[in-house]
């Protein structure tokens, strides 16, 4: 390795960290390899070893490289590494009372619910919640910090109203972190931050207009289903094969727009692929008023192949509505969604919304800007992804014996597994059961539009695995139950 | 272009570019029109060509001209300028906007627009905002203190989502206050938290349902007209007498809701009595879907007489929605508002809108509710309130010698004064007059519901004096200057 320091200007540690750093993305160090130790890297390269120990710490954090313990730093796999250029964004929520409504068995995409835990979780030993993260990784400390050094500078501009749409700052450091890791195309003056989805949609009511038939793939993301039947909008619920959305039922239907989540749909997990995009963004095109709203609500989590770009990076005629949040991959208190707005519907917001000031405080707006900018968020993301990972994979391993009864999918991403009976077997006994054995599942028709689809009623049954909050023990416990009631 | 530059006050590129502006504005400029080079320009104006770049530049951000490489400066068709009202970053802030379309005289109710002042308060040497409030008297110390102890006590539930109304805790926090300080009777149930006036009128939208015709008074709080007017609501407007809002001709025009202010009506100050409050409840007690909004804006700073309890103190039959919000009382940045729900459209909340998720993060509802649990709030107010009464009998007694020419209203509460012209003079020319001389003041028609109103027209001249922001000095050197243009 060969590292050409320079005096002055970027710290020692810095330039020893980014140099690793890009020979990794470059692929001029292959996975599996194993880096210098710090002690000969430090002799070598004639700078303290505390200084090589901080660059590889860095990298460590950043998950580009590995310790094993004795043996020293070897460079991680690859396809993780691409992943992890992308950090991002974004989760729903859903709720409680939708528990009740569906049995006990709905529960909606997105983000933790505390209120559950103590309330449904309580009587479980193992909940196989799809919306729980694990909070246990997040950097408390930095926050903290952060927060601190911004009401130590605080000058009394943090405390008064800002920009209607957010901070410039923050929309800047969003539209950068989206162009690398998401392949989103946008200026920062087309996003529009707001506390939450559904307020955001609560503005997207007011651009699209009234007479909006909005068409859904079925199973959805219910919270969303419920907030655009909660507007006047008619929705159309169209068919999803293994690629999604079927995006010939559109014409038919006379929608003029599309809510869909092309990267990582809720809840089956399905990827859409390119050509199914262009579909989509064809049939876009064909309409001045048509518009897809893409929910990009969980990409960051990824274990498998390639990271997979946001629809409107290929949308070239500004029918995508690119819809993000910090809610998953930060925490769910973090109150920060934004949307970017193609032009058209830019120029109306600004005519017509201009008034609505931001919902974000400017403190909040700093914290965050600051953590993402700085590079926080893409070690806590790094961070994150390793720990579901292991828990991903335990999870599927643990399901290994489930195999000759039940097909898994969704195992390429997210923080939720499908598991699909081959048998004849009712969603709701597999639900009950499982309760009786102290374990909770959530019945995939928890995630229909309409529960009553007839065709549904029919298919097979389907429970979602959830297993992001999950202690790895609880995972084990909660499998060695199942079996015994599922696999008797 | 004739353009006449003035020594002092406003600086010169401003005058070119508010001289050019106007011009362009009135059509005087029109579209497709060459502007000269800035090199002539500022040869004939005898000014640095860098202050004309800088009037152009200006000029160019806010859309009036455009650039034509090699060409030369262009002015923008009109109706784009239409248009770009409300767009641009400067003209973000509903603010500004407004005092385009009021020849820079309206500027809405409510909170400080810090974005303004380096625009247009910039130029002034006082600015007589109706909406900045003083963040010198904030004790950030202790918010910086309860902030670091929240994050310090940090159980991860704090960052996990919480309930969708708020958390109980500040639920029961502001119930409390409200009974103590407002003498509104409610339950914690009855609230729902939210992070602005705008977000708990979306949702108030959705409860009211869509066939609302609403009645305001006129002048009124310009955002929330706005706000109805970008729902499908029939804004109305009603004749306001010096006891508000005449409850007598809600019935002749057919409206099922009521917006007011009751405690101190924005812009006019009017304090409604008793007997007029309770023409408003009994009209509202005749119909089972008619409903008066209450918005509780400012009630904290009153300093004659016995504090006003609010509408909803005297409400038997579950008709008033109690909004509050503590923008004004704390500070902009604090996106907290909240609603008082009558229990019927409590129901229909938990019924229809359950799955809304609370828009203000648990961490900043945690700051707040110990910031009034813990009587920092009170002594906060208590202190404000002494900030504000000494500004408030400066500018009384400052404006003495006006009490000629001009009947001085409002004084008894809130954080401005209203000023009505005794003789014929327009309300532009006594704002343009005070602009000469560097003090900026408001016009009430910035206030008016529809600016083309005939009957304002022809009534009396009015101006908005605030005081909230401005420094004693700054009082006395502004009136001093007022005198010398208005009092000739």
């Amino acid at each position: 390795m060969t590292i050409r320091l320079q005096a002055g200007g970027v710290r020692l540690y810095e330039q020893i960290y980014e140099h690793i750093k890009n020979e990794i993305r470059a692929g001029k160090l292959l996975a599996g390899e194993r880096l210098p130790s710090t002690r000969s890297l430090a002799e070598y390269l004639q700078v303290a070893r505390s200084t090589v120990d901080y660059a590889y710490g860095q990298l460590l954090d950043e998950g580009y490289i590995e310790a094993s313990p004795c043996r020293g730093y070897f460079v991680c796999p690859i396809e993780e590494l691409m992943q992890l250029e992308g950090a991002g964004e974004k989760a729903f929520s859903g709720v409680r009372t939708e528990d009740k409504e569906n049995g006990g068995v709905g529960k909606q995409a997105g983000e933790a619910e505390p209120s559950d835990q103590g309330v449904d979780g309580g009587s479980f030993v193992c909940d196989f919640s799809p919306h729980e993260i694990d909070m246990s990784g997040f950097p408390f400390g930095v926050w903290k910090k952060i927060t601190k050094n911004i009401l130590t500078d605080a000058n009394s501009d943090l405390f008064s109203r800002g920009e209607p749409q957010g901070d410039k700052e923050l929309r800047l450091t969003i539209s950068r972190y989206l162009h690398s890791s998401r392949g989103v195309n946008c200026h920062p003056e087309q996003i529009v931050v707001g506390a939450g989805n559904d307020y955001l949609l609560l503005l997207l009511e007011k651009l699209l207009g009234r007479q909006v038939r909005i068409a859904m793939e079925n199973p959805t993301y219910l919270r969303s289903f419920r907030i655009f039947k909660s507007f006047s909008y008619q929705v159309v619920t169209v068919d999803a094969d293994e690629n999604g959305m079927r995006a010939g039922q559109l014409e038919k239907e006379k929608v003029t727009a599309v809510y869909c989540m092309p990267s990582h749909q809720f809840p089956s997990g399905t990827v859409m692929p390119i050509g199914r995009r262009i579909e989509l963004l064809r049939w876009a095109a064909k309409g001045a008023d048509r518009y897809i709203i893409e929910d990009d609500y969980d990409s960051e989590f990824r274990y498998h192949g390639k990271p997979i770009p946001a629809l409107q990076a290929n949308d070239e005629h500004g029918k995508v509505i690119y819809l993000g949040s910090f809610s998953k991959a930060i925490a769910p208190a973090i109150r920060v969604s934004f949307m970017v707005l193609p032009e058209a519907l830019l120029e109306k917001y600004r005519r017509e919304l201009f008034f609505y000031s931001c919902t974000v405080s400017r403190i909040d707006q700093s914290i965050l800007n600051e953590f993402i900018r700085d590079g926080y968020f893409e070690r806590h993301l790094n961070r994150m992804r390793k720990i579901y990972r292991a828990k991903h994979e335990l999870l599927l391993e643990e399901l290994r014996p489930f195999k000759e009864k039940f097909a898994v999918t969704g195992e390429n991403a997210g923080l939720h597994l499908l598991l699909t009976a081959k048998g004849t077997v009712k969603e709701e006994e597999l639900i009950t059961a499982a309760a009786a054995a102290g374990v909770k599942v959530y019945g995939l028709s928890g995630s229909m539009a309409e529960t009553l689809d007839q065709k549904r009623k029919a298919a097979p049954a389907t429970v979602l695995m959830g297993f992001g909050a999950l202690k790895h023990e609880q995972i084990r416990e909660g499998i060695r139950r199942l079996k015994e009631v599922w696999l008797v």
